[in-house]
């Protein structure tokens, strides 16, 4: 059976360019530290994704440093900002429903001493009279994600970028845009706004194992992994030239005609699933990016609805996939969804391979499942 | 030109049954932590790699876990087990050849007030007495590497444990075993005796980008990335799944006819270089691997002599590659080498690619461009 793959969000379907530059970067074997000849080939390849990153998110390429996935750059940004930081402020401002990889560092630093201020997103909007309020207070450092995993809400980073420089607090920030990178209308805000952010290559479809930092020009932050001094000192050990590689050829290749048919998908989807599913809510922020949405179909508990959909070939999640833990989503929570809500969620997420009779197929298929398992 | 490569202590040429398990694994798309069709796919794939990579260190495979490479499994290791122990003692035995991905962690929490003592390795001998008379003194844990990444000179973990066990100090024991993986007499002596023990696929063949660390089952240590919880909670974030396959099937490939075929190179070597070149010094340690010769060509500088034989088609090194930054080598100054040795110190590092012709050549070059360079 072919799978109809609705879980970008979890990881997307690398393109076939990002593929294709992977296999050639397989046979360039130097260590990239190397002065050799074969260590050279292998320093450019990565001096071009380098390039092409940067150029994604326009900013300079010694801005970027590659990671080793979107989860250790957000705890490299968080503990270096926290340490960067701590004789000015230990004081941090952050939302109620960022990924584990930025809320389980800071709460390790709460447990540190440090304190820590989490906004309300309810709806997915970020209170930001609170944020400003509690930044008149003073900050180390702000972090927030720029699109929500599980609901696909887009938050206003230019806005927080105001509050902070009104604020007078200095705080620098931090924002986790491994969900929005690429796919938000402006692709200058982050670069823009922020003092640094990450990102991951598996979310653009690029391939698994690869990310990166963006580290405004200038900004001394501490390295997390420290050794050899690869990646100008900021992120020691010997480069993934492999997923680099095709780091660097997804950012040129995910592009806004991608995006817009990723939009008509969406759109589409919103439009029928009320029509073939009895019963269904749809969570949709107010500001939101298309690439994900999330529905409660009442009195059908997610994983049974997984199951259900997996058994026809169709693949979504509940809630977020990046997590290998179970437990109930703090990101819902905050959403405002209820506990019987929260139980019957389904995160439908779109990539820039699904097609209009891929999106009725799915829609089809929950409407008869439900209808089935609510019996 | 076609390239001799001879600095697989940097990184090794990909072997062909690891290109290809690599190459296979980038058509697996789903997310390893999703429980759809796609997710399962991709989680058998990184739980076979798991039994391989258990298999060729003689552990469980629940006592490993993937991570983004060697210097991230080092830095795990150290920080992780500084915090588990610091409550019991905050003093740190070592030595003083470790590599930077090692002694720059540790050397940080000198700075936050841990007590490091570094034991001489001085001729790439361990001095076990001293080590066994700061055991006494108590220690939190040891971290000493297996085999010297510059020298090639092996330590017997055995004996540390043996001395750990004697001294009453409960210190746990971990081991950088980056470049002796695979690589020693006894394929045992790793998970036998140590805590924990940091490796790494590209210098076995693998691919970049992918290390793993051996936790000997129970042990609580903090995880270092933290996040969605994958690798049992000890490394959060999305699985590098083309590097995981790779790094299981080098696993199994690297096997003792490869070493075998080095250590005939290796031995080769050591009895041609004198022949054809005037005044060069080999330094090797009483115990060591025969991947890795380091040779000083007294009145060359190092460089110079590596352009020369790059000129000619050859990768070799000056002392380790592993370290994108400048400066004089600790390794080679804790082994005993005088400043103008060190300066003219190349490391030659043999794969099982190398061949005999290459060893000729490389004598022959190295003798020429010495006779040149001298003048």
């Amino acid at each position: 059976m072919s799978i109809i793959y609705f879980d970008s969000a979890a990881t997307a379907i690398p393109l076939p360019e990002a593929v294709e530059s992977a296999k050639n970067a397989i046979d360039i074997y130097g260590n990239p530290s190397s002065v050799h000849s074969a260590g050279l080939t292998a320093k450019k390849v990565i001096d071009d994704a380098r390039k092409k990153v940067a150029n994604s998110l326009f900013c300079k390429p010694e801005e970027i440093i590659f990671t080793g996935g979107g989860s250790e750059s957000n705890n490299q940004a968080i503990i270096g900002l926290a340490k960067l930081r701590a004789r000015r402020s230990k004081r941090i401002i952050t939302t109620d429903s960022e990924h584990p990889s930025v809320s389980n560092p800071i709460n390790a630093l709460e447990g540190e001493g440090y304190e820590i201020i989490r906004i309300s997103t309810k709806d997915g909007v970020l209170d930001i009279e609170t944020m400003e309020k509690e930044l008149s207070l003073g900050a180390g450092f702000v972090s927030i994600m720029l699109v929500n995993n599980e609901t696909g809400a887009k938050h206003d980073i230019a806005s927080v970028r105001k509050a902070i420089d009104r604020s007078g607090s200095g705080a620098l920030l931090h924002c986790d845009a491994v969900q929005g990178f690429l796919k938000t209308a402006d692709r200058k805000e982050i670069a823009k706004n922020c003092d640094c952010a990450s990102i991951s290559a598996h979310k653009i479809g690029g391939i698994k194992g690869v990310g990166a930092l963006f580290i405004k020009n200038g900004l001394k932050m501490p390295a997390f992994i420290k050794g050899g001094g690869q990646e100008n000192g900021f992120r020691s050990g010997t480069e993934n030239i492999i997923g680099i590689s095709a780091f660097g050829t997804a950012c040129e290749t995910f592009n806004s005609d991608k995006l817009a048919r990723i939009s008509e998908i969406y759109s589409h989807l919103v439009s029928i699933l009320p029509d073939y599913v009895d019963n269904i809510k749809l969570n949709i922020p107010k500001n939101h990016i298309d690439t994900i949405l999330s529905v409660s179909i009442l009195g059908v508990r997610s994983e049974v609805m997984l199951n259900a959909l997996n058994a026809e070939g169709i693949c979504v999640s509940a809630g977020s996939a990046c997590s290998a833990r179970k437990g109930p989503s703090g990101a819902l929570t905050a959403f405002g969804l209820s506990k019987e809500e929260i139980e019957s969620t389904v995160r439908i997420s779109i990539g820039a391979h699904n097609t209009k009779e891929e999106a009725e197929y799915l829609a089809q298929k929950i409407g008869e499942s439900a209808k089935r398992l609510r019996r």
